[in-house]
């Protein structure tokens, strides 16, 4: 029976982990280990300097006081007692998409999961309160058994995205979009009248190119992109050798 | 005169970011934006969960009580007068190499300047204790010189590591290395008897590759390597659509 380990980034009482597990269960034995509180935008944070600590709640679900690339690593090196045949990260509530997924704690679990060579899947529920996970969980659910039936490709996850609308259009493989907006950052003063900046709001634009995730969702298609852990841009490799000529350059 | 934004994830007062400063000087008007306290490994992290606050030391140097990513978001948006022409973020006290530049403050800063499409650089010193920035220094003011003049490709920084030995070899333009070590975790118990994990040490293994940071480090040459914002697999995306046919797939 393969051996299946979820995580997220909302923390272990999200609602999005429970439709998750659910979803998932039948098709394997399913260990939940995920951080005791919300981790959303954590990215790939390690904790490195505090010690972590594991609370068993069932036989089968354990709760850390780390971010979510903590519970990928504990979970694999002091929880687990074999390797996890597949790893699942979410259902993250909100769409993480584009240049976004960089900040992101749920996909960056499925990066560790992907470094350590487990084949990896990131689900996000890209819709709005009150937020319903059945469908992202059946979608998940087909995906972990496809993943499980036939691998992924060498060094990359799937990164998920499925509409909040119920009447789903499809199913498109996409790349991940650019984000062309910045980050809003909120002004105001406190009791004391000094001034502190909130970051957050305001209402993102994207790169919407057809064969983007972001498209994707708008037209309510559920959205597959495959997310590679080399970030080189190798065309840059020529570019720097070549026209910068940067190998050549005189230390002295 | 071109603006320069400086930042880090070691904090203000690291030897690193003043070793930086000193070299960068010459070439512009330069502003330090940088956390208050060490923020290694908080990766992409980005503070929305609270209000942040800064303190301007000096003219031309603010501290922020958040992650490095805060504080290149709050620079652009509330701090700089203009779009800097610039920025570089370090010197790291430590690589930033391989896999592991998915967790680095470091590298993350400067994938923040990269989405707001300002020339970005991250600079790291790969050498043991008693740390000497001043090589680091002069390269990362060298190569400053070469983006302010020639730019870089889109949606691409620039990661450099230099060799801690003072004799450098040369200059390499490289690929990412592929991890192939584990997060090593130290389990102990408190004074009550309690059990708690702390996450680091251990030997790290890595891809050798000769095309590689790491490879390049080893052979006292200074790595340079291009990274791209976008982490699609291109290829993947053929594989999901052709052998999975994922597109295909009934979802009734």
């Amino acid at each position: 029976m393969p051996l299946i380990l979820l995580t997220n980034d909302d923390g272990i009482s999200s609602p999005g982990l429970q439709a998750l597990r659910e979803a998932i269960s039948p098709l394997g034995q399913v260990v939940v280990v995920a951080p005791d509180r919300d981790n959303s935008a954590v990215s790939h944070s390690l904790t490195m300097n505090r010690p972590l600590r594991v609370q068993q709640l069932t036989e089968s679900a354990y709760m850390l006081d780390g971010t979510p690339t903590d519970c990928v690593t504990i979970a694999l090196g002091k929880i687990l007692s074999r390797r996890p045949d597949l790893l699942v990260s979410g259902i993250n509530a909100g769409p993480n998409m584009g240049d976004d997924i960089s900040y992101s704690g749920t996909v960056s679990a499925a990066v560790e999961g992907t470094m350590y060579a487990i084949p990896s899947m990131a689900v996000s529920l890209a819709g709005e309160a009150p937020l319903d996970f059945s469908q992202a969980g059946k979608m998940a659910a087909r995906l972990a058994a496809m993943i499980l039936a036939r691998g992924l490709p060498e060094n990359t996850l799937l990164n998920v995205n499925v509409p909040g609308n119920t009447k789903i259009s499809g199913i498109r493989v996409t790349r991940q979009g650019r984000r062309i907006w910045e980050n809003s950052i909120q002004e105001t003063l406190d009791p004391r009248g000094r001034s502190y900046y909130w970051i957050g709001g305001g209402t993102p634009l994207k790169d919407s190119s057809e064969d983007t995730d972001v498209a994707a969702i708008r037209a309510d298609f559920i959205s597959v992109t495959p997310i590679h852990l080399d970030h080189t841009n190798h065309e840059g490799i020529f570019h720097l050798r070549d026209d910068w000529q940067l190998e050549r350059q005189d230390l002295a």
